[in-house]
């Protein structure tokens, strides 16, 4: 069933899309599209074939993007970039990026059902390489659209000892041409990014949308504390030296506080006592620790309150601390002009203006380098993503579309000519 | 150099007779002596040789133990039974178990030198089956001498399929007769076991010598908790079910209740988040639970506690609580006369007669079903053992030679004639 008979029903209609590119699969039984693999392919020419039907000049792009372009009232106008992934990660769900790539054919479609031209043109991109699954890179589409691709990850390797660079060759792309592909700020008047929340927030507020005001930055340490294994029956508590039970102090005073201030999240995801038996004292305990928050200041001060934390820890214990910090990310703040505008058209459509940050990655991040980026956040059924339970309903889809379709005809391009 | 050599120091010639004991081993460079192996068969015949030459009538037994006998002052007169194993656990020290044997022939031999005999006789008892590596039982050989030997266990196998039964026959052993091993209370008066500690305290209070006052009751439990897992920048903390969160206070918890009462321990010695991802919160968590002390009043009402702990910790974090109790064995508490005759003979040898419980298991526990029973613990480095850094003095070895001949000595037989 085409797009173009449901209008009645947007949202089911936006489903029935999402269906569809559900059965471009690596994996029969389970949806696996891995970046420029044959299921991308397939996936690519679909989604072309949408675009096109839509009213869009459509193609793939040299870092295997797809494309379309529905211009405005002036041909070669400055364009509103609207887009997500396409690419999936194993036994996926079904709305994780490509939510957004369809809202945005959704949209132009039905401008040009009602045969509407705006003062700017609107430029859809169905990225090829968010998950980061086959190759050990991430966000190389959107990168490279935002001019930060770095060539030197062609030679990255796929498991089977594919480079990128020849994964590209041979789905069509010339990876000598990325560089090319980098849009300037003048072309690109702003992003926006729909996306499933892949968080429980607007689930527990009974809100359809949310907009995002930040992706939160990341701090990410491995740790290990070393004490003195020892016989659990034949040393007293008083002379142990346990290193679980000072992992186990850290773990509470992560949660204690990260708790102190909204927005601000932090895990201890693995933990590890050695030897690890039922009757040995642990000598040692390895954990992890991964700190978020929307603003880097506040993400920094909890990372330094936590590692003080952790010393403190160990030093009342006598136990030995060593801290690796693994990741350190900065936080993408959203602009606010867009925040506010998104914000507007949600309670336009009658909904709770909820904002929120965005605890996970996407490609708004590499976008932001470009130009003003935002997202619009989609409940998702339990906050569930990255397994093929994920789950969104017809009418908050069609909820996302019509939100999306208001803030198209509200979004004011002077206000986002390069102000530099 | 035979012991007889070495009166002028007979901690050095124990020391002696403990390496050479240590030749005998299933692993070349390690001291590995499993139950019935080849090395086990050579220790003892070995053991039987040193027996003779101290002077007593000795044989192995139809469950594999060594028994060597000095008469008293009249033949076939009640016995005090010193003893203790020479089976190991695999790349094991020197002296568990083997420094126990060692010492009880060592005495007999210097009985023998002096051409002593007392108003009882001495049988000094080699265990084959301690440390119950390779046959899933333990203390096979005290169980029998104490009349508590399960024949079921006979048709038990080691990992290469070999069972109890037909490893005792191959060793020389018939095993029908295992039931008539069982000692009377009339033969025995007492059993006294010499262990290395195996734990940290008397190298703490510079104490060659320790009484054991118990040998603690343990209670074993296997434990989880059931969150909630989500992604770790997307879930607030207000609303988390972190399962790791929740058993990282019962691990403090575990910690603090015990800390409260001297000679309690309470240890968690393993720890599983799941599914265990540095950006995942822990939907569920794995842990053990090793609860023990000398008085098993104590160790209920710690047990008692610590479930309840548990129990309101998950209660309050709303996560599901499963706890399983896997190991349950109730406290052996020594013979108070006893405890006093070797805390005397300890302090004529000039050492503080240090009092402690035993967090570990030994023979002793099954020997005391049959008659007064008690320890004399002696000091080993970093209270390490079961490892091949296992580690005492010639001087601690001697002092604990002296203190069993001196509590031989005072040995009043007439204050242990069965009272039932």
């Amino acid at each position: 069933m085409s797009a173009a008979l449901r209008n009645d029903d947007p949202g089911a209609a936006i489903m029935a899309r999402l269906d569809a590119l559900a059965g471009f699969t690596d994996e029969p039984g389970r949806v696996t599209r891995l970046f420029l693999s044959p299921s991308h392919r397939r996936s690519v020419d679909w989604l072309l074939d949408w675009m096109r039907e839509a009213g869009m000049a459509a193609f793939l792009d040299d870092v295997g993007n797809v494309r379309g372009r529905y211009e405005g009232a002036t041909p070669g106008a400055p364009a509103l970039l609207i887009g997500s992934h396409i690419d999936t990660v194993r036994d996926a769900g079904r709305y994780d990026g490509t939510l957004g790539v369809a809202l945005g054919v959704a949209v132009v479609a039905e401008l040009k059902r009602r045969g509407e031209r705006l003062p700017f043109a609107i430029e859809v991109i169905g990225f090829g390489d968010e998950e980061g699954v086959r190759f050990p890179t991430t966000l190389a589409g959107s990168r490279a659209i935002a001019g930060g691709f770095d060539p030197t990850t062609l030679a990255a390797c796929d498991p089977d000892g594919v480079s990128l660079d020849k994964a590209l060759r041979d789905f069509g792309c010339d990876p000598a041409r990325i560089g090319g592909l980098a849009m300037t700020r003048q072309a690109a008047l702003a992003y926006v990014e729909a996306h499933i929340e892949q968080g429980p927030v607007l689930e527990r507020n009974a809100a359809p949308l949310g907009v995002v005001t930040a992706i939160n930055g990341a701090t990410r340490f491995r740790g290990t504390l070393e004490g003195e294994a020892g016989h659990a029956g034949t040393v007293p508590m008083a002379i142990r030296r346990d290193a679980l039970a000072g992992a186990a102090e850290i773990i509470l005073g992560v949660e204690a506080r990260a708790a102190r201030e909204a927005d601000l999240v932090a895990t201890v995801g693995r933990i590890e006592a050695a030897p690890g038996a039922i009757n040995v004292i642990p000598g040692a305990a390895h954990f992890t620790l991964d700190i978020r928050a929307p603003d880097d200041a506040q993400r920094r001060a909890a990372v330094a309150d936590i590692e003080a934390l952790c010393a403190a820890t160990a030093k009342r214990r006598g136990l030995k601390l060593e801290m690796t910090r693994s990741h350190d990310a900065p936080a993408v703040v959203c602009d606010p002009r867009l925040v506010a505008a998104l914000a507007e058209s949600v309670a336009r459509e009658g909904h709770a203006p909820l904002r929120l940050p965005s605890g996970a990655g996407h490609d708004a991040m590499a976008m932001a380098a470009l130009c003003p980026s935002a997202m619009l956040f989609v409940r998702c059924k339990g906050g569930i993503s990255h397994n093929p339970a994920e789950s969104i309903t017809a009418a908050d889809a069609g909820a996302a579309f019509a939100a999306l379709i208001d803030f198209v005809r509200h979004f004011d391009p002077e206000r986002f000519i390069d102000e530099a």
